[in-house]
């Protein structure tokens, strides 16, 4: 593994082997090591983020490595430089890995081109988010002790999702029956294919999606990416797409994920949210450090 | 001491042994330790800060601690979510220390609720700004060999000073004179339960404030907090309620101190802030260090 | 050397040991060192930089020193506080290096009375920039094996260039021939002085400006320090006085720099910007970490 750009490429081998790396580091929360000392992590962030530049640069230095944080707000960017020749003078210092976000969906493979360094996605527009869907299956595999098989429900924002997309690819490398719930002005082009490679079916209702899951993946309203109206009211959205303690009770097994961050009563009710017994919102942040940690040791191996 | 949130709740025996502690540091100035090593701070400021974040920072770095710069103009909370669900974010992710710097008054001790690290307030609103009362402490203790008894004037915007607010509260603590002076509309709501409570007096003039004073803490005029006109001029500001080297003459003995930034030939003559045999405002800013050092190694204790 | 503010006070032979410091480092680009363990350089940055800033934060940590990075937007200034202030507060904080960028040309000679660390000029306006100029005579060494008696063609925005101004100091004190070619609406303000004290000659065509030229210099066009209208269009400067493919043909043992970040097609071809035959501009960029890294380690000797 070279890179980590997308989840398509992964063997579920290789994905097991990053998630077991992980659990070493989830048990050992406390713990810094000097795995990846005299390496370095450049986070080139594009977008706005607190939880995954964070994390990316916690679990860098957790291994040892040092990390340069280039807030493009700052970068010569606003000189007119364009992206490949920003990334081609990043590389030239030589950093051992960089982690891009960017809002446009596949830069990341031509960027790829000028960079020496490993490239890990840290979400590129609404196409792939591989570091969240490996913590998500970490998430997923502690609670349920296996990744095969699973009945998951990904419901809400499709469209704007690259969490979704990275899940559904992930989750049906090992045979999981997927259930999508969104509007369908959410619903993203090109979804045919997901219903024609994989085992994906697209349910009208919140409640048929959910019905005995084991898994409910819960979706981001983004509306810092909507350029038009998706949605008649956020009480309507909640009402009809929205997961609360009424509707989780079709799914008494179910744990819920969300990637954060949480539109409290739009895609959740936030006591629910915060439920420890059904709800895994906290242990998927903390699984992103030790995922985060993983993904840099293997890539260096 | 679980948290550094307000200087209420410390004991005089408390607050001695952190400036104790912070002394060692204060002269081994060039030397760095690793008494936090595999420790992290997270700096969460919401607020414009050079001397509180930079101070905090290396505090941290030279007891060998990590340091994650949450700056939040590029944070989630652009993204809609609460406070308190970033708070939790970032509580999950396993930080020894959060150092939060806030606009509202008493946020913390709500977020307190959700954030299992240490938490040290680095400026709340108008409420309180401890660790700056205890490097003013340090501060004078170190030119007036105690902290007990002292005639100490605290001049100007009163109003809008956390560090008024902390270092009353904690002067009071060792049964120190405190003399006000400031313009009647810079002075807060609330002021008579301090004229009650502690050996609190409103000085109609600076010069009756100034007087014989051992200590002369000048406020910064805090124009950005400003919604509507306080005050009639920086002229006659500085004419009435500025300190300059004629004023300062009636108080032969007094340090001189002021949290910074200066505004100049408003609070303060330039010349006399930078007057090193009266003036201690760079004293400050290194005990700043120092002392956070202290506090931090106080508070993994 | 206690500072680096111009080229103008080195001495050749103290140029020449930088650079030979600095070759070691470029050589060995994937070592991490102690040298500089327990000291402090602080990024004091007043304008957007990615390459810059990243290669003095990039250096420092390499040599095992600690990095506070002092965003401007973010600072104090905001406050009101004058620069002068700033500085003098973080000096009080006991950095051991200070770079600074600033847009106003000369400001560090002020500064430097008010900073008792190690100050770096990182650029001020349109003075000098001299560890650019010192990256610069790294990579001209490494390809034509001495700096003496060289002809150097520089080309372009000079008047908004202090890579040009620290560029033409450097390169006269090793008895080099400098041949500018610019539009005369960039041709800054005191010139003539050059004409009088070095071998410089202002020539009206590129093309005669770079005939057998052994460095082509190209410069960046500063559009962001433009206040009106300079030239005509970037189509007619890209024919007039851009580099391409054609042109270069008249100067074929002749390397090419440019200190980045490129417009593509305004200043130089994009093609022949990554032609690793004909350009340096990548090896200018790792050169750039080696010499800043030997910057350090010479201040601190």
């Amino acid at each position: 593994m070279n890179n980590l750009l997308s989840i398509l490429p992964l063997q579920p081998q290789q994905i097991l082997q990053i998630l077991d790396v992980a659990k070493f580091y989830y048990y050992h929360p406390k713990q810094y090591f000097d795995i990846l000392k005299g390496k370095l992590l450049v986070n080139f962030f594009f977008e706005n983020s607190t939880r995954t530049r964070m994390s990316f640069e916690l679990s860098a230095k957790k291994m040892g490595a040092e990390v340069i944080n280039l807030d493009i707000s700052l970068s010569s960017l606003k000189k007119g430089e364009t992206i490949t020749d920003t990334a081609k003078t990043i590389s030239a210092m030589g950093p051992d890995f960089v982690a891009i976000r960017h809002n446009s969906s596949g830069i990341l493979q031509i960027l790829q081109k000028h960079i020496s360094a490993s490239l890990i996605s840290a979400g590129d527009g609404t196409n792939e988010h591989p570091s969240q869907a490996l913590l998500d299956a970490f998430t997923i595999l502690e609670h349920k002790k296996t990744l095969y098989g699973l009945k998951v429900a990904i419901c809400g924002d499709v469209l704007h999702s690259r969490v979704a997309r990275s899940n559904i690819f992930l989750l049906s490398k090992f045979g999981c029956e997927i259930q999508i719930n969104t509007p369908p002005t959410l619903l993203p082009f090109g979804y045919e294919q997901w219903l024609k490679n994989y085992n994906v079916k697209i349910c009208q209702k919140l409640s048929t999606a959910i019905a005995d899951a084991d898994v409910i993946m819960m979706l981001r309203l983004q509306q810092e990416r909507m350029e038009s109206c998706y949605i008649a009211s956020f009480d309507e959205y909640f009402q009809l797409y929205g997961l609360d303690n009424h509707k989780i009770q079709l799914a008494p097994k179910a744990i819920i994920l969300h990637p954060g961050p949480i539109n409290r009563q739009v895609e959740i009710d936030t006591n629910l949210a915060y439920d420890v017994d059904k709800s895994c919102i906290l242990n998927q942040v903390k699984a992103g450090v030790a995922v985060r940690m993983a993904i840099l040791e293997c890539l260096s191996a």
